[in-house]
């Protein structure tokens, strides 16, 4: 018997729950996911507690049942849209109003310590902090002192990692880029995410209808689609300049839908990046593609316990 | 005997650096400077590896040598005017061109080892840094989760304290509040400094020359006086709102000379962070007046290595 990654038996539940769908799975400590273990349920606008308690007590019981004899169950670990409460555990997504105030650390408590028969150590974050962590662990920011990282998509936001320990803020919700400013009326999300591109591109007279459609058009060397790109790249590096010389991040990794709608897209913001920041050491703030793939919202959520 | 804290007998050497001038002192565990062992030296803009290296061997010499026999020391901590190079243990200070990349942390170790006859512990951050974590232990933001510290002065600069630990960030920098952007031209220090606000007085037609007029001209009635003054403030709440959505912070802590430029200063920054917020979690960030005297600088140093 040796110590190596193979023997460690550790699993953790994880839950991500997000405004279209939540899904569980159990991870290993080498952050994969167990095979069979992964399932989803839609959510929405619509969801209320009852819903969403049904939900995951489906998603959670499917996840331990495919827990094998020798695996030791470390605990829970729940990425949530936010913005959380992490003191009662609570989410308040901006994108489900019937369930603000939806005590999810317990809801995903109960179901877990139903099906495992003992107490079940949960802990809450959002799901900006979860990818965070994620990446910091197992994708494009491992071993930096300081790390953001963000999704551009429909919306825009991250979390940061600090010394290899995500950093929550005092209620939970530090990483919300997307609602820091770009200009005195809008935010970095109200000009920089997919449909805000889109949007914008359509105000210049371009007529596609999605975050496809520009990158297709661009691609084919239509001036305007192009421009809604540079102004979201240009609008996001200066974002990130500002959030490095505040706060002093060795790198930043991007992920997200959007993030790949032109090839130099990642380069787009680190030129902005590194034109718009104010000191040498903000100046030299990395900008890299995230590291994950569509598992590491579980990944990171297992991480919060996985230690 | 027991474990109170007039018998904790640690004391720490604290070093400050500034634009102006560096002192030292010895600072007790409970934050109080140990009588008579305090003494400053100039700096300024022509400062050079040389002249700073005789001061701090002078104050340092003169700092431990205040020491009685029966107390401890457990270190060195060190502020210094910023940015700094942590991993370097240097100092780039953007007022001292001259002292670029003087290698303070073993300057101060030197000094300290030739007096106390034994290896020091010493440890460098940013003076905003320093602040931030006296005003956590002993000032306005005790028994925060995550807390900003920073002054409104010549400049406008702090750092974070989060779980009660001093947040460097990748290079020992973060804090830098004045060197993000207020508007896409210029910085909030630009804007909301006192001499950027007195400059802009004097746009408006104000004749006055500093911040002290500024203050008495607004009291007696001066209309652009008060508003150099109120869109100091604004330009400052703005940019705590985005710090707050970023880092999720609790409290904010001012300081500094210009905080004090009108008694409602802190009132003013406070309704504009709460107006800018764009979250809940953001806009119940409170803002306070900074509980720190003229030592907060060298007691924030000794924190450092005082645990």
């Amino acid at each position: 018997m040796t110590g190596s990654a193979t023997d460690d038996r550790r699993v953790a539940l994880a839950v991500d729950v997000g405004g279209t769908k939540l899904e569980a799975a159990l991870v290993r400590a080498d952050g994969t996911v167990v095979d069979g273990t992964r399932s989803r349920r839609p959510t929405g606008p619509d969801a209320t507690f009852d819903s969403l308690r049904t939900a995951i007590g489906e998603v959670v019981a499917h996840a331990l049942a495919g827990r094998a004899s020798e695996d030791e169950l470390v605990g829970a670990g729940i990425g949530s849209a936010g913005p959380v409460d992490r003191e009662q555990g609570a989410i308040v997504p901006v994108n489900m109003p019937g369930a603000h105030g939806f005590g999810l650390r317990d809801a995903v408590r109960s179901a877990a310590e139903a099906e495992h028969g003992a107490p079940v150590e949960t802990v809450l974050a959002h799901d900006g902090g979860c990818l965070a962590l994620a990446e910091a662990r197992y994708g494009a920011t491992r071993g930096a002192a300081a790390s953001l990282s963000i999704v551009v998509s429909t919306g825009v936001g991250g979390g940061f990692v600090v010394d290899g320990r995500y950093l929550p803020g005092s209620s939970g919700n530090a990483g919300h880029l997307g609602q820091v400013h770009a200009t005195p009326e809008l935010t970095v999300e109200q000009v920089a995410s997919g449909p805000a591109s889109v949007a914008w591109a359509r105000t210049q007279g371009w007529t596609g209808q999605q975050g496809e459609d520009l990158a297709r058009d661009a691609k084919a060397g239509d001036a305007i689609a192009r421009a809604a790109i540079e102004r979201s790249a240009r609008t996001v590096g200066a974002a990130l300049a500002d959030a490095s010389t505040l706060v002093d991040l060795e790198v930043v990794a991007i992920g997200g839908g959007f993030s790949r709608v032109a090839d130099d897209y990642i380069d787009l913001v680190q030129a902005a990046l590194t034109e718009s920041a104010q000191h040498d050491y903000s100046r030299r703030t990395r900008v890299v593609r995230s590291g994950l793939g569509d598992e590491g919202p579980l990944i990171g959520a297992a991480a919060l316990v996985l230690r």
